[in-house]
């Protein structure tokens, strides 16, 4: 536990100092947002906000589980450098689409095929590596009956939906200032809870360090932002906090602590299915959800204010099931 | 720890109904605030924000802590009955503070020097009660050093001295939209976890309860503020956050996890001292500092962040003192 609340510490502080020195050269490299014309009108002012801010939490977390790590055991069994692997492969589709959006979609980065192929390999590779791990294997925990469920081969596939499913979410989550930042961060705190509780001593320093990375990032990218994440680091989020759940055999608990990702992805598919079904109705003022509630009139911080402490409390609910 | 969890999201919820139904009656009664002529001029638009929103947590607190208190051992000794009744004491004078508030300054309501009375009665009273309690008496812990420090009779007017200053920071702290309330919530995060690792259950109810209630009171009392906590909310919080830290015997840990309140208190003394000194020079633009941040150019809501992760922070470096 003293390890991991050192990690958090140290990434706090990387953080803040990364962010500093990288917010001038984001705005000199011109890395800024081409806000989405369909976004609400408020949104607008936002254009030339630097993306790519989602560097200074992978930085900052990346570097502190290189000196905090529990480093006994074989590496290629190391917990905190699976979950990094698995951050930085998601990173680099969303690094593409930044890279997208900063050429004003004149360089067209991935296409659509090429994003959903390299996700579903990453998705494979990393549901195969739980598979064969021997700490974890085909089984999950189900919280509250505290039950274990041995899912055999049908592990991998299923595994490969939540995989996919979570990092779009998480990237669908991150739409007003500090939002995807300061959900994602209490959701870490209660990761690194269950990683000491169950003595998985390096994913706890990689939650904690994520913790931490997040609370100094959030100074910048809180309202009014300075900086914004970006697809770089939404997907960075996505792929660390969908892996977490999965190295401590909790995937189940992603639909308590990631609750507000998953009700971004499902009211966009809500919307559109609706949408569809009806000939042009809507169910959502606009989605994700967050931009429901934005247009019916609560205020951007008030909306994070809302998400952030009903995850806390969806946390503690998470801990009263796994502990 | 389950009683501790359970109790935050109890208090949370209650917090979030009550705020409902309290917002329109505060409006109804002109329970606004007059803001002050000397605050800084984007505090103008802030006139008539329904002051003693302080009831939302203190009411949500309270009725959680009599449904989840530990019942166990003698009522006299109960260390959330001890924290409520401090709490409360020191909220009737901030109470009397607001309605001076609201009246204009028509109804003077308690003069300086009865508010000094009153506020050193109680210090007193709360002294003597933690110095003859069977689980605290005269001697504190010092964090890092894990030594004891026994002072005698002289904790008696050490202890008033912490007491009227912490819960007078407490109301210097809250000068921001959610400010006082988001960096509190995170004390009160740590003042459970440590309260729990000394198995001080009935404590940990209580400040367990503090934080969920809190944290549902955040929703109406962040930037944009619907309600603003007033001398009512702060006193409350002031009283139970340096009762929670004398119960446990861990008075010193308040200059870490009160860092802001300190640095407010602090603030205000140098400013003035320095200004009487050099015969009208400032040495912050305005006191209490958050106003010299603002002032600055930091907007409110990044001051609001810088404060709150800065003390979740310094919270898990108090942990690792303590734990």
């Amino acid at each position: 536990m003293q390890r991991m609340m050192f990690s958090a510490v140290l990434a706090y502080v990387i953080a803040v100092v990364l962010g500093k020195l990288l917010l001038p050269v984001l705005y000199k490299l011109k890395f800024g947002q081409n806000i989405y014309e369909l976004a609400p009108e408020a949104h607008k002012k936002k254009q030339g906000t630097p993306i790519m801010g989602g560097l200074v939490f992978a930085g900052a977390m990346i570097a502190t589980v290189l000196v905090m790590n529990d480093y006994s055991g074989p590496l290629t069994q190391n917990m905190a450098f699976a979950m990094i692997l698995m951050a930085l492969g998601n990173m680099g589709i969303g690094f593409a689409d930044d890279m997208t959006k900063i050429r004003g979609g004149k360089n067209k980065g991935l296409t659509a095929k090429q994003k959903m192929a390299f996700q579903a390999v990453l998705a494979l590779a990393f549901s195969a590596y739980c598979y064969f791990h021997p700490q974890i294997g085909s089984a999950i925990e189900i919280p509250f009956l505290r039950a274990e469920l041995n899912m055999g081969i049908l592990y991998i596939p299923l595994m490969m939906f939540v995989i996919v499913g979570t990092t779009n979410s998480a990237n669908l989550l991150d739409g007003l200032d500090g939002l995807c930042s300061s959900v994602s961060l209490v959701a870490f705190a209660a990761l690194s809870v269950i990683a000491g509780a169950l003595s998985l001593g390096s994913l706890g320093v990689g939650c904690a360090a994520m913790c931490g990375a997040l609370m100094g990032f959030l100074f910048y990218n809180v309202y009014p932002a300075k900086m914004f994440m970006g697809d770089t680091g939404s997907m960075f989020i996505g792929g660390a906090i969908v892996s977490a759940a999965m190295l401590m055999r909790q995937p189940l608990i992603l639909v308590l602590i990631a609750f507000w990702m998953l009700m971004s992805s499902l009211s966009v598919m809500i919307q559109v299915t609706y949408f569809k079904k009806t000939g042009g109705k809507r169910i959502f003022r606009m989605s994700p959800i967050h931009h429901h509630f934005e247009l019916g009139g609560m205020s951007e911080t008030r909306i994070v204010a809302m998400y952030m402490m009903t995850t806390a409390v969806l946390c503690l609910i998470t801990l009263l099931g796994v502990l």
